[in-house]
């Protein structure tokens, strides 16, 4: 049993906004990350699957392959993206770093192959802030 | 003579957008830049002054008062903004790191001390691109 | 269930050294590490906190709130200290990144929210030597 | 408990390349991987134990003795190598990061003292590819 | 006049030998580093240009466009090579960073746009030793 | 002509404190830095020399060498010691980051070859803050 990471990176706007709070508490709540026209970020995103090692390639999974179902299925929805306003998975929640992790574990995980298993989704919103997710309920 | 530099970091949405072109030439030259509903980064910003070093301190400048005055100065006008809606010294310009630098550059040479010179603005724009200004017309 | 983590730093002073032990075998056993005049860090805390993630804000717990307890707790006491002097929950204790990451948790567990959990202190002493602490007995 | 994580680094050349199968397969499975000239990478190599920490030092073990132990039983037998080629425990093996993490836990394994346990060897290949192993069959 | 870098990565095997000198001359001068089974690394590559701001686009050069003509001109003779055997350039020259950064440069000089200029090739060969390199004879 | 950086770390402790002060002067000025037990640093130092390439090695310099030079003639003095008080070369200076990368220019400027020049002094006290010095009077 082995453990591979992709380290990928995309780049969005957002706002942290409860749309049934007033304004007063929103600013309250959120402060300056309320800010009605947005703010963004530069989003670096580790994907970690585990498994076998399989003998033939050495490969727990291809990397590049990996790579290429991470930008199919995650990237292509969020790089260069409102996360409130361009992105059906977060429609009716809040855009936080937590809702953003469990969404793309969500996204991505029906797509990994049957012999290896997602394992962690750590995504940082900055380089001091990150969020873990392992699909625990 | 000395140089000092001190890092500070902000986080802001923005959108690459000439209005007097059309939408199509601006998808064209900016691709997903373009983004209607903007998109946004970490930046990352050093702020590089030289002079000589005082004898009593041993200080070219004190980097708390540095970033004090980066915050003042820079960051409060900013960190969790639009680029293209909320920041005065943009109006009117293209909202590129290029331009964000210059602009950063003329909104703190005004508060440096005189007995140091303001040496380099330079702004990470993503960890892989970066602009590099020195107050050369 | 998610993680989050906020990442912080202090600069701080120390020795190991064991006074029980006489100055040559603190000399064998520590190295320069021992020296009397001290030498010093700059320290990275990782502080992960696990939860449910509120449906309201988005939030397992607010970052800025969780930086604000560190500062509060842990970056008062340590940052611009002298670790084996200044340091009353390490008094009588060796002052090893070990020694300082379980103290460190003891004293910021108490103050974490009873809906979240303190889950690690991961401690850098420098880039290539790290600890962490998950509060196992 | 609790854990204790040393960097290290080294350099090696290397070729993804499965003798037993024709030089196209291996073309159409590794692409660029498979170059008959070799290519390389800077390995950033983590090697994490765990245990209890040790009252007199305050050390679960010294942080130099074990990077020690890794300089002989591993950095030895791989820096500057060619992992096809040069490496007896990768022989008959693919030279993938899955196949050399694992090999560098059997080589580190036995020379570990008995008071501490290895917990985890994470292997960087490029900063945005790696792989973990935690001695799990 | 700024400046603007883009930062690109390929790993390559190489060696140092010099094929006019004895093997033991080669070993004394290059240790390790000459292994006759190569080693490698994973390069990091800093381009600069400099020139005038476009008002209408607010770049000096497309960031993107950049990308393009490094990955076109240079990492296509680069990535997952061997340098001493791959690299037409490279033919009879030292495979050392130094040549290396030179020749990068002389590659990508002649495509670089007339209203822009080449300023500096930064090339990582180790996250502790990099070159630098400004087109001076 | 080429530039070639080698990186470097010590960790060392110190204190910003004009004995020619009054403690609440010093206190006012320097503030937590001046703390009378000391506080201390992880410094990543940059040593940056410049010339020609040698046809036969490709080498500058070799890095090793250069990497000896500065453990030898600077590391030696500086690693694991107390900057106020066990450096002979900061005697009677402020024991500033500033006044730091000067007295290392001057210690290691009389050990580099004839055939290259030291080119600059880059001294890191934190991620966030550093110093730069050319040798310019």
């Amino acid at each position: 049993m082995v453990y591979l990471t992709r380290v990928e990176h995309f780049n969005a706007a957002h706002r942290l906004y409860n749309p049934s709070w007033s304004y007063e508490k929103n600013e309250a709540v959120f402060g300056k990350c309320a800010n009605e026209n947005w703010h963004g970020h530069n989003y670096e995103l580790h994907v970690t699957i585990r498994g076998e090692v399989d003998e033939d390639t050495g490969f727990l999974f291809d990397a590049k392959k990996l790579s290429m179902l991470i930008e199919e299925h995650v990237l292509e929805l969020l790089d260069h993206k409102n996360l409130n306003m361009d992105v059906p998975f977060l429609e009716g929640k809040m855009c936080s770093t937590e809702n953003l992790a469990k969404g793309i574990w969500n996204q991505l995980e029906p797509h990994i192959p049957g012999h290896v298993a997602l394992h962690c989704i750590k995504l940082y919103e900055t380089p001091r802030i990150f969020v873990e997710y392992y699909g625990e309920q």
